[in-house]
């Protein structure tokens, strides 16, 4: 599946603001935030190509560009976003022990975990000081304090999301509106916020606001439960996992929620015996998926990560959208509910 | 030595808007933050007494009010201030593996290093959250953002001194001045950035709050000079730190950096065998014990913090103070250099 031309429109420009963001800073220790953003090689040289599909500035400024706004003012909040993702991608490497992410070895195993730490919690903060390059844009400062609360809020939120996350992997009575819980911090809340940063930046409609908002979070339920589907199902050369690798690494995703639900008895004990493993075999992994087969596991989630787009795309009824706008949501849309990437 | 009454002045007051920041928190996280802030055991029951000598906080105050502001309306950048502090130490004590401060087991020594990496920065984004209360002390949008910026970067500038710190730990080539640059990050820009954030709070005259900015800095200095005196000859049930733990510890604080400046041949050679070492034994703790007062350590290391407390409170003189204020700043750059504690 292509990505759609939305994620095209914008990447030059975010790409620009970002590399400003850190073209001052000279120690080493931003070179590690340059490596982990796909710019430099462990040595510093420089590499070719982009990073990823830059989801969090691509929404937030269109999201600004739909309410009608001027996209180029909400850029230093699109860098801010893509930073604040950034930082949370060094730390979950650190605390998941991650040593590969795509294709490349991860900034704690490269540089180690202490000065790992370093690096995301300062990027978290670079973030910060980009958003405050609104005042640049003719942003007025009680907008950019709202801005900047909305980032922190999010943030802080996306923070109790990991928190929950890792505080489920030892447990196996997590229930589907558990796990839907936990991921609507971890995962949706930063999704939103970059639609509704946009938003905000580009109209004084509270109540347009407030839809963006709920957009955003629907849509990153169906794009983490997706992500779920590609963890274990997803193919290597796509999404640049190893097949099964959400299951290696014991990760109670949706689907196994979903699955741990629906058994009971031996299955259950067989499941439990292989996720309290410290390394999981070829013929687990043939278990599990077997076992997620029984239940449908793949439709049965498929379902419900269509049934959050479908919702998010029920909040654009309530907008005055123009036919293009529409079509640049709902491409998004579908994508994110159907990327095998 | 006493601490001086100004540190009682504000306490009350510091501590009731830093647990109404944590207040609505219920995530368990947060009682991980209400631990380490001495509030709470690690099964969530209230502890009596309050925690250290929130430094930070009371420069903050005491500058704001000494400028001619209202203390009190800078009493959340006070909070915050203490708040990015803690941050720093829970993400210490997890890259350097310390498993107690002030006689309690750390953070990650209960709650495991993936879950005190997610405290800890989450109490540096409530920290950027409590500072946006600032609004409701009739504090402009436009000094907000000021605040918030001054923030960020000296808290960035502190990662960088971290990040340089551990850069440090296997290089024996280090000189006094490249120690110096580091804690001039690491420590005395947290410690200078109260000092100017309570200035701003209270004055818009730019000269007053660079003299402050200043004076912070050599303070920091100084008593960073000082606690790496402490951590090496300080008495254990006064700093709750065992005797050498430093040395034990193989960190290369100033008077290490001094003494390895100044020898040669098979003296250097030792020493650098004794900093290799993972473990380091009695009689190592002598052999580096020896080393040091042979080149008198104590007394030079001493000598700096003493020159730095001296050109801060040079910055005194070209601020129009009155006696008390004076007698209060002064009172405080004493107790800094001079504590054993």
């Amino acid at each position: 599946m292509k990505l759609p031309q939305v994620f095209e429109r914008y990447r030059a420009e975010v790409d620009t603001e970002l590399r400003s963001a850190l073209a001052d800073r000279v120690l080493p220790m931003y070179d590690m935030m340059r490596y982990h953003l796909g710019w430099q090689d462990e040595r510093g040289q420089s590499l070719p190509g982009s990073g990823g599909k830059a989801l969090r500035p691509t929404t937030c400024l269109l999201a600004c560009e739909i309410v009608g706004g001027e996209y180029r003012r909400a850029l230093p909040a699109a860098a801010a976003m893509e930073l604040v993702h950034n930082f949370s991608l060094i730390h979950d490497d650190i605390q998941d022990g991650d040593s590969e992410r795509r294709h490349r070895p991860t900034v704690w195993s490269v540089w180690g975990k202490p000065q790992a730490i370093n690096a995301g919690t300062a990027m978290r903060i670079v973030a910060s000081l980009v958003l405050l390059r609104l005042g640049k844009h003719a942003i007025s400062a009680d907008k950019q304090l709202d801005a900047q609360r909305l980032l922190d809020e999010s943030c802080l939120e996306m923070i109790e999301g990991q928190y929950l996350d890792i505080s489920f992997e030892n447990r196996l009575d997590i229930t589907t509106e558990d796990y839907l819980r936990m991921i609507d911090k971890k995962t949706a809340a930063l999704i939103s916020c970059s639609f509704e940063l946009g938003a905000l930046l580009g109209t004084d409609d509270k109540l347009v606001m407030e839809r963006f908002r709920c957009l955003g979070r629907n849509l990153g339920l169906a794009f983490q439960i997706r992500d779920d589907i590609l963890g274990i199902w997803g193919d290597e050369a796509l999404t640049g996992k190893p097949r099964g690798s959400d299951i290696r690494h014991r990760k109670k995703s949706f689907p196994v929620v979903y699955l741990l639900e629906r058994v009971e008895g031996e299955v259950k004990r067989k499941l439990a015996s292989i996720y309290e493993k410290e390394f999981i075999e070829a013929d687990d992994l043939e278990t599990v998926w077997g076992n997620l087969e029984s239940v449908d596991a793949l439709l049965q989630s498929q379902q419900v990560a269509e049934k959050y787009c479908e919702q998010a795309l029920g909040e654009l009824e309530r907008l005055p959208l123009s036919p293009p706008a529409r079509r640049d949501l709902e491409e998004m849309a579908f994508f994110l509910v159907r990327r095998d990437s």
